[in-house]
């Protein structure tokens, strides 16, 4: 008989999603002229800049024209956009060769599939709270995992422990759900313990385009002791608004080598065999994020999203609820006023001021008192919500 | 230390393309007024039909605008791309509910990534000659291989052997390199040997396009008995010309269970797990190859294929070389003529009259002394190419 695989046994159904939409839809249909505003979604809502969208449908013309059309892509992506990605690092002072550079459909299709060229029997590091694929890839493959804490106590930046082995170290900066990002100072500490430890680093950076300070790095590979230990996994997903779109990129140095074998080749390999490529037209789309223009237009989507997380986190200071993001990210993590849990803020504040957001402890156990609100609202519904939440709690 | 996956180890390289392309390479070098014509492509070459290109631009600017941007896309598919596929189904007698159909980037990655959701202990069944995807795949996983004999005397359509037994089936009907296809009655065979054994069939009806012949199903889920042991995979990369533009779909049957479980979703959670959906515009597309316009359009295409395929088929027919394919497939797999190998043939091609086709040993070993030419070139190339050959054996 044609067994399955048992490992996915192991996967905890995550019903936070599903819970949500129970207790909204139920709030809904019991207030049936409520004035609900949602800011526990994580998907963009502005459309796609005007020179990306040209840039498509040239893409499109080319493909219904005999004398320009295009069949198989490169596995790795094709050459104009790889070059794009490698110059957009340049802007930010890293230097990252074309050729280092795999394109794909989303961050989320490496960041799970990645797990196929490694051994089953690495010890998997993730930190808690975490983004879930990272945890149910490696439980449908087996793999052991532990976990590191982020906790207000370190600014939810988990840092590594000497003490603990892992071969395998997933690391999100700046981070999903808390917002949080590590300095240069923190993120170099975990490049010294992956090289001391052997073991590679999945670094996901879909998110850098938020960041603003000075002192956090927009890639892993501005930190010394990176190219030899590293992966990162980047996406156009919030950096351009792609969700629907569909376009990233992972960047492999050439150098990186682990147990006599070389990463960016076994990758390669691995795609060669599991995927064909990206569209055409999505690749041309992406190209055009990275023109001049194209950086330019974007920035104004970015910006608005920003100005909503700045809304939030100005309440927050104002009535002095601790929270992390909101400067580096488009998510703002906070501790629930009053002692209350995730689920008893979450139902306040469905039903006293009929604002939706996400319990912290869907992320994993130190999420259990926090909550994520984001930044990707309509504006004016993001002011009125803040609005609402400081009636609520100056009562 | 990170460990890598030692099952890669066991991956033999195939250096088919690159031989190919090095020979050829050296003949151009040393005739620099060659009039080559390549009869040796698996690729696509005419544009894609009008009403795809329009549909596929009115997905891009609905990606520009507030109003009607998409963000993340639902892993199944958009529901109006499901109910359009299991209309196309409709047409050939075929009901699969689109709650059945999962939509893909491309065949290839479903083939590929399929296994995550079975056993390594399985015991894999392949045909000999093969797509190299099947057999790579499952050599990454570490699974055992065995493989059925396509050869001369089954009309390279394996049958399956009831004293061996298998857990997990690779078909591709009409077959890829061979263009041989199963009938009905064949089919049939198979089916009944996957639910004797509990096994699982994986259908690759990629090329179900090409079919011309009535007893030739066009969907394995025309055999009775298939929904309770087979998934299909298809493409529209050979259908519609998608190989640049990238979108196919599986179909998992919703009664399909192995070792107590529901195979649908268990590939519904690695596919919420590892992926992220398809490109709203590429989805706009492929729902208008299949609108009354779209299938009036691509037949066009089809036919000037098929027409190829035609003219090969019968330059063989008059030259007695025996071959299977050309008539239900874009591939004509032959017999070389007097004896030769494969690699001997394609030099004898290339030097005598300047024509490059695939030495069938690539695919396998009962590919030696088979050769596959295809007809996705230029009309007018392939007839020069044809009169070339009956030339050159003439002689």
């Amino acid at each position: 008989m044609a067994k399955v695989n048992q490992n996915f046994d192991n996967l905890v159904p995550n019903y936070l999603f599903a819970e949500i939409a129970k207790r909204v839809n139920r709030y809904v249909a019991e207030h049936p002229d409520n004035h609900l505003i949602r800011l526990g979604i994580g998907d963009v809502t502005l459309p796609l800049a005007p020179v990306v969208v040209e840039a498509m449908k040239k893409g499109c013309d080319e493909l219904g024209c005999k004398e320009t059309f295009k069949g198989y892509p490169d596995y790795e992506g094709y050459g104009f956009l790889r070059e794009a990605i490698s110059g957009y690092y340049k802007r930010f002072g890293v230097t990252v060769d074309p050729d280092e550079i795999m394109v794909n459909d989303g961050a989320k299709s490496d960041a799970g599939n990645m797990g196929d060229i490694f051994s089953k029997d690495n010890i998997v590091l993730v930190t808690d709270p975490v983004y879930p694929v990272y945890v149910d890839a490696n439980i449908m493959s087996g793999r052991k995992i532990i976990y590191a804490d982020a906790t207000p106590e370190n600014g939810f930046c988990a840092l590594p422990d000497p003490s603990v082995h892992a071969d395998m170290i997933y690391l999100c900066s700046p981070n999903n759900p808390t917002g949080a990002a590590y300095t240069t100072e923190q993120l170099k500490a975990w490049v010294d313990y992956a090289n001391e430890n052997d073991a590679v680093i999945f670094y996901d950076a879909a998110y850098e385009a938020f960041i603003t300070q000075d002192d956090v790095p927009r890639s892993i590979f501005a930190i010394e002791g990176a190219r030899t230990c590293a992966i990162e996994m980047c996406s156009l997903s919030k950096t351009a608004g792609f969700t629907g779109t569909r376009c990233g990129y992972t960047v492999i140095p050439k150098e990186l080598e682990r147990d006599g074998k070389n990463i960016y080749q076994l990758w390669y390999r691995r795609e060669a065999t599991k995927f064909n490529g990206v569209s055409y037209p999505v690749q041309c789309a992406a190209a055009a994020v990275f023109s001049e223009l194209g950086l330019q237009q974007i920035k104004e989507n970015l910006s608005y999203y920003q100005e909503n997380a700045r809304v939030i986190a100005q309440t927050l200071d104002e009535l002095r609820i601790p929270y992390t993001g909101g400067i580096n990210s488009p998510y703002i993590w906070l501790q629930c006023p009053n002692g209350m849990g995730s689920w008893e803020f979450f139902d306040c504040l469905l039903h006293e001021i009929e604002v939706v957001g996400t319990p912290g402890e869907g992320f994993g156990k130190n999420g259990a008192g926090w909550f994520r609100l984001t930044s990707f609202g309509d504006k004016d519904k993001t002011i009125e919500a803040m609005e609402r939440l400081k009636q609520m709690l100056k009562k």
